[in-house]
């Protein structure tokens, strides 16, 4: 593999642990959050505002990128890195989530996926190879096995046989892999933790130089979530780095960095940002609401961001008020320097062997109606 | 006057003119191009991205923040180059335009304009008074007088009513004027020179610090507009700063340069850029178009904006396909920087005695469709 390499600092099987991923376009610390670029953009904000967060690494979405504006065009210009100029690590999905959860008249065979473009209908097919294919047409640092993701709820039945298929894809996704990229096993199972046992047991038989533990956040109590991660990602070999797709809010990556993951990704913050919804030390408030009118503070007091440096929460809900994208984007920075500081923060606990301390703080917070 | 002095470096009453217009928040250069911030906020950029591209003063319309959030909210918070967060020369229309091309059920009265809020209807009075008195409190480095805009075309009997309307309700903003911020004058007379130069002399009785020509670009024919600038611009006196309002386009600029004009403000390159409209040496271009989807250029070979130092027309084209607010903001970048180089060449050429043959350049270019 192309520089992929995991640098695991201190921690082991449980609890946290802090490291660091080394790929061709850098490093990135863990515990991370990876902000989210579905089209090759993080929405609002420009690469050198995405670092300025604190961010060293991100994540876009093979599925997206794929219908528009296709893999083999990024590829002819350079790649996705130079494409949307971010010259760091890029993690992409397989694009599975979003043909469950966008695309019409799917139809899961175990050959593949056929689907429905939710852009213009055209019909699309997805298996372990082109998912392969299509991630490395892209170029990105990691990249993701098809697999697929079950609803939630789901019963043992078909959790139990949505595992095989993802088991087997996860197989031809390891043998189409050209060895460049590094790519990621999917622990899947549903809400059954002896099927999540057996799913890493069948991707540590593949092997793979890191995994993911994926179908979380469909909607399932947080604390279900929390059970399975704990009970899964010990499981892992402690030599690869743990990745909890699609999760989730501050609370969430605390907790899951209490049970040995390593880094995340999530629309939360950026998309929160844009319904005008901040995360503060001091709880999450709505900028829109007419509190802030006339209040000439910043979003956070003592947050060293761009729009906490330079806009008044009255500013910034005129903006809002007057659908300025600046405005969208302000908020945005901000979330996503709130996520940043919170994984700095963590990371420096770790190193400093005062994690639980710092978790309990955040739970307490947490249970004050805070952050 | 709190700083507020032009200095005239070059040119007279005839021809172009090089100059430096001071405020208690700076100078800008004259030729000058002021991006507009409808509310506030230059749509979709920052402040520091404004001045990136090389702008050193822009226009805030008085109309739109007086009813959000109200010049009330905008003094108790610093004014407004600290909501906003532009510390440099910002100038101030009276709201007349707007409330003549926005709001409902207007009716003009020796004593001002009824008019309803074009966002709830709510009954509002805009006079003399209250226009300055509103400009004051947002604390603008220029202010502008509150002027009838006639629509075109306007018969001359139209245009001389509403002439002396403006005549009186100019000599009330003098008499309201508490002489903190600089007040200008406005001519109007609609397409008669005669009329605009009775509007002058009018003005030069009443006295102001710098005076603007107004009703332009609203549908006259651009050759007929450059034919009164050129009659109009050099009846006013020569140490005085010369505004041509709401104008206009590249070419617009360098004619109306060429009759005396100082300075100018307008939507057009902000506004364009949103549609994928960009301005370029060769000629404008619409981004969205498909020619650009695989091309791995820059909107424009050398310019030094942070859209063509960065991005490729494919990307910024994809962004524009994915609705992406980035793309809005790069090609915002774009446009505002290829006027702001626009005005920095002029003034070189100026300086450089060079006048004749850059607008003979620019002319060309225009003549072979380009710019």
């Amino acid at each position: 593999m192309n520089g992929f390499r995991f640098e695991l600092l201190s921690g082991g099987a449980f609890g946290p642990r802090l490291g660091r991923v080394h790929t061709a376009h850098g490093a990135f610390d863990t515990p991370a959050f990876l902000p989210v670029g579905t089209y090759g953009a993080v929405k609002t904000v420009t690469p050198e505002e995405v670092r300025a967060c604190g961010a060293q690494a991100i994540l876009a979405n093979t599925y997206h990128l794929h219908l528009r504006p296709g893999e083999g065009l990024v590829r002819s210009l350079g790649g996705l890195h130079r494409f949307m100029h971010w010259d760091g690590p890029i993690l992409t999905d397989s694009g599975g989530f979003q043909v469950f959860s966008l695309s019409e008249l799917r139809t899961v065979t175990p050959e593949g996926v056929r689907f429905r473009s939710h852009l213009d209908g055209s019909p699309r097919v997805l298996t372990p190879e082109s998912a392969v294919a299509i991630q490395e047409a892209l170029g990105s640092d990691i990249m993701m096995v098809l697999d697929e993701c079950l609803p939630y709820p789901a019963t043992r039945g078909q959790a139990l046989a949505s595992l095989e298929l993802t088991q087997s894809w996860a197989a031809r996704c390891k043998a189409a892999w050209r060895g460049g990229n590094a790519l990621f096993g999917i622990v899947q199972g549903g809400v059954y933790a002896d099927l999540r046992l057996r799913a890493v047991e069948g991707l540590l038989e593949i092997g793979f130089p890191g995994y993911a533990l994926g179908g979380f956040s469909v909607g399932e109590p947080p604390a279900l979530m929390y059970d399975l991660v704990g009970a899964t990602a010990p499981a892992l070999p402690a030599d690869r780095p743990r990745y909890l797709m699609g999760v989730g809010t501050p609370a969430d990556l605390i907790e899951a960095i209490d049970r040995g993951v390593d880094f995340f990704d999530c629309v939360l913050p950026t998309r929160n940002a844009r319904n005008g919804s901040l995360f503060t030390a001091a709880g999450t408030l709505n900028i829109r609401n007419a509190a802030h009118a006339a209040d000439p503070g910043p979003i956070e007091p003592g947050c060293p961001c761009a729009a906490c440096r330079g806009y008044s929460r009255a500013y910034l809900r005129h903006l809002a008020l007057c659908r300025e994208t600046l405005g969208l984007r302000l908020n945005t920075i901000h979330n996503l320097s709130y996520y940043q500081r919170l994984m700095a923060a963590g990371r420096t606990a770790i190193a400093a062997g005062r994690w639980e301390a710092f978790r309990d703080e955040s739970r307490a917070a947490q249970a004050a109606g805070k952050a």
